[in-house]
């Protein structure tokens, strides 16, 4: 078959003009969050609290499912405000709306989509947030009380937002008034976020340890997302954890009630030992936990950690039999190297470490770092 | 002065939680496009296409004005559909608004808005913005040729927007119109859109150059943009480059319709090149343009770019006196070496080499690239 | 207890010197190159042709252990050249020392260090790999016949290295020469590189089918391999890949005679269908594999892709039932959408689907790309 | 013209080969260090501390030039140990022939590089880094005070070296002895490494002030500098800023021995107001000092920051006129929003505002940070 030079070089042309710069870039994926399960619970990565242009947000509901699944998180609240509507003479005011059309998409994405409010007073109480209200419009009554009343009858789980948020401190002061008392005794209140935005509040922290509150950490978003976060690799939107029974609504709702939460910010965890202890567990791996050591010889042991999470450790005692490194990196997603030395006088034979370490940014209490073990058999001869 | 240690260490724990994680990453910042000025105009980095949530768009108006100034452009041009408004259940259907909203953050930042519309019609002729419009409202009407005939009586500069989008096409092939020779003929059209997103139309470049029309690269984005760019180091969105007399609306206005502009899409140039062999000579920069060579020694010739564009060159004849590298890419804000080698046979003394090049992704016509020389004076030695 | 504030405040600033930029970044950390195993098979990382300083190389053995181990790599080859030893005035011309060097810290890393030699001759037959070679100064003999029959008297595995370097070809043309077939036939050439740091030579492949060699893909790294890779994200090293039955330097061996290799360069996998399908299998997974379709409706099919390898698709014929996209990227670590599509005339009911794709940066022969096929149950309704 | 069809597909296989992952990476490139020049003076970019294979190091000698060149850097010392040989039974024991062969790089790629030597004793007086020696030969011999008045004799510069390396401290104390005061008063000791790696010194930041010592910060980089820097974005080696009358050898003598240096590592900038505060002036500008604030409104100022040092500034007291921000940080290349707020009661007109502000990361003593002030004419109005 002959055919023409020209139109093999138009084709050459066109050719070139398609490959030039490669493939397109893959604009839409999802990447995951790697922090594992625990034993009996999927960990599901929430973020309970953001705003649509329906209140004071800059984004359409659909633009929060898309960047809630592009992030790798199970779900989330859309939760706009009840009574602060600044876009109210251009955007329909109906308190129903933002939600309703973000689960079109969530079901497309398979992204759970929790309907919220915001209940916006002044303090006390502050803000409140109710979510798996079943009817934001009832909720725009004159008296908080009663607001949060009628959540509290739709089912909803009431959360304090943000309770250091300085703008409505006296005396920049983080306070537990007398209605938050009311709240939880009349159980209108059963989560406090000690983590909004890239603020921890440790209070609040203090708080929900003292008064058995659930504790959250989310974004109470308004601009698209990636116009506060990702300004550095790893960094992300602050996260709640909800260790639930599976993946589903239902089960977030329970988990919620039931205290089943911890909070990602930053490079730290903040939760309950009996969250974070097998999270750091079920993420780290040493690859040679048995080692030989030669008189003072140094041995590398390898450790993994399979998480996002970069865990810092430090020894909390000197072990007497070895010696080893002031502190410990153990980076997100790689295997470090722990430099294990021999000291001068050793018994020889076989011995079981547990090294003692503190993870300093996983935290179990405000300034209380989450202690763990590193086992060790390590064979000391001359 | 003594002090008790319990408070000491408070003050600690605070300064240790305050500082542990260091500054909080700014989030709020411009980036400079590297794209130098030539000689008598500003290189103006401006999109003139995008939507917001009036019409199709996922982002409140002043989302694309912060998206603007983060990115370093000086001007956009808010283009909402005049025909097609999916959210108007929702949201105002005035059709100047998200104009007006954009345009005092504009002001706020420093960032040209200019008043648009998007005439959303079947092709032919397809979709007609028009920009520098006074009142979107009018443009409201049956015919499209009484909306572009009411933008051209505002004084509006009208586009042909994405020629070649494959859902207006009739068997994928992008056509001109008798349509669109009767808005050229009435001056209803001044621009055409060589660049819609991530396509490139080489037929519609060719247009432009035989009709003489203004090209435009835009990125008619509807989501926030992170969603759609930046998914690599260095990606961007398209950007329309207008050479104008100073930074002000006028003086882009008047570079529209003077066709003073080029194109700028992922890394290439696309332009005239009156526009493109200033920029590449503005940006290049020999560091040693006087060498010595001895024999058939090798030497380094140090070549600084300091633009955001990796200027890919190769060499379009074989020079007589030195071999040269088959091809040479001038990586952006860097510098780059050009190994230059002797032959076997040299004369002596000193040579004036004007090495011709073509700079392969910077296109002045529609898979022709631009030419330019690297001017050497080499003493060659033996 | 009371301490003096001077006291106080100097362990402040001593605090705030130490936490100011935050713990000291991992240096030293190990970054795992996600390619799945096979059934029967690990899949081990290895570069089996590489330089020190005790040849023209420019960094000491230890430092091409420490390399690999951070890059995630099981084994390496040192193979310095027999002949070519510019450093012979300041350095050592043992040809066994810089293995043995390494030896000591791929075993304190775990990195299986193999030693090997480059018989180093002009064209034909060009470079000679020999690796797990057992006495590489026996290799320094005036004839390149003796050499190698020498190394395969010792066991070595025997690679024609870079056949398409074109430094040793006549006329830019990669030939095959009476003296490989000498080399085959005696059995001293087993194995021959397809890819030598970024180069590939579709011709060498073809031999390679052709005449039962393994293929391999190599670095022949000098300089410190940062200085010549990671260049950009996900830039890596030209890597073999083994599939052997455990991770011993035996059992890479064993493999190679075997003719059990593939190739990862860039972001390509070249190599049988036998190895490569099953790669592409264990790392891809359909996450909803069944969905319903209502009419002319889209569905999101989520597809994620634990590997590091971008995988370029694109459907091999029209499948008559549903509407697919022009082409697929199924990026690394991430979960990507499929977005498929009714048809105006459907038939009601659940029909099983096999799209036939082709995986572009997959191949099986040069020019011939991997075909697979991803399986969809698809419920259709009105 | 007809041409086989074949053919044309051989070509077009041909060039998609060759155009299918875009053109070859730029991998040898020079990233310029953006530190500004100051008046009188340019801003050399030096490392002055660093060892090759010669001695312990893992590189051969030019691989220093090249990661001089690529980094930016104007100038290395290559400076191997005298006293510390540990390869020299594969590698010469020529003191002279690191630098040597670093020298020939150095002309090629435009380094200045200097011929030093470390002389490497136990403390005290620790290690004594002697630059511009002519011969280190000469340098091995017995007594330290013979070798340090050899290189004197020689014209050596001559600094102390890590005087906090935590391996030579007795009790973890960083302890200026007696023989430090030895070699200061016998002019055999003219500067001091307040910077070692990643270890800043306070205590030889103060007596660098005191005893009038030339300050220094130096890699001392043994493996190729990849392996210890650039784990992350901005990460760099440290550097000794050298304020030279030219970029000459002889002009960064003089300028060592008149104490023209200043320190950058990590994000901080170390050294006398003098030479900070013209590169802080001199990499900052502001957009729009002219601005207009009416009532309690807010009024952003842009401030443009072309170093690549993110710039942490603090106000050290409450201007009674406007509202500013507790903390702003002035990203490298990129402008930033000072966000400038009315106060309630405002006097009308214009005033002139010299706003006092605090450069934390730039240090001027220990724990001492530059002064500066930010200009503004605001015009208050109702």
């Amino acid at each position: 078959m002959k055919i023409d030079l020209k139109i093999c070089l138009l084709i050459l042309v066109f050719l070139s003009d398609a490959v030039a710069e490669g493939r397109e870039p893959v604009t839409r994926a999802r990447t995951a969050i790697n922090i594992p399960d625990i034993s009996g619970y999927v960990t599901l990565k929430c973020d309970l609290h953001m705003h649509t242009m329906f209140s004071d947000g800059g984004v359409w509901p659909t633009v929060r499912v898309e960047e809630a699944w592009r992030e790798g998180l199970d779900a989330i609240a859309i939760s706009d405000h009840i009574e602060y509507l600044p876009h109210k003479n251009d955007v329909s005011t109906n308190l129903n709306r933002s939600a309703e059309i973000a689960s079109g998409t969530g079901k497309e994405l398979d992204i759970i989509v929790i309907r919220g409010s915001e209940i916006t007073r002044k303090m006390p109480p502050g803000h409140l947030n109710a979510i798996f209200v079943t009817n934001s419009a009832k909720l725009a009554v004159a008296e908080w009380r009663d607001a949060a009343r009628e959540a509290h009858e739709q089912g909803a789980f009431i959360t304090w937002n943000h309770p250091g948020w300085l703008a409505q401190l006296t005396n920049d002061v983080t306070e537990w008034h007398p209605e938050h008392t009311e709240l939880l005794e009349k159980h209108l209140m059963q989560g406090i976020e000690i983590v909004n935005g890239r603020d921890y509040y440790p209070e609040a922290h203090r708080w929900a340890l003292e008064k058995k509150l659930a504790i959250l950490s989310n974004s109470d978003v308004h601009l698209p997302l990636s116009l506060d976060y990702f300004v550095k690799e790893g960094d992300h939107r602050p996260i709640t954890l909800v260790f639930a029974k599976e993946r589903t609504a239902d089960a977030i709702k329970d988990a919620l009630f039931d205290r089943r939460t911890a909070v990602y910010t930053g490079n730290r965890l903040i939760g309950e030992e009996q969250f974070l202890l097998p999270i750091f567990k079920n993420s780290v791996h040493v690859l040679n936990p048995q080692i030989t050591i030669k008189g003072k010889q140094r041995v590398y042991v390898q450790i993994a950690n399979d998480s996002d999470i970069n865990y810092e450790l430090e020894p909390e005692i000197d072990p007497g039999e070895v010696k080893l490194p002031k502190d410990l990196t153990l980076a997100a997603r790689k295997t470090v190297l722990m430099e294990v030395r021999g000291k001068a006088v050793v018994t020889e034979g076989t011995k079981n470490l547990e090294l003692p370490y503190k993870v300093t940014n996983l935290l179990i209490a405000p300034a209380e770092s989450l202690r763990t073990r590193i086992s060790l058999e390590v064979n000391f001869t001359h």
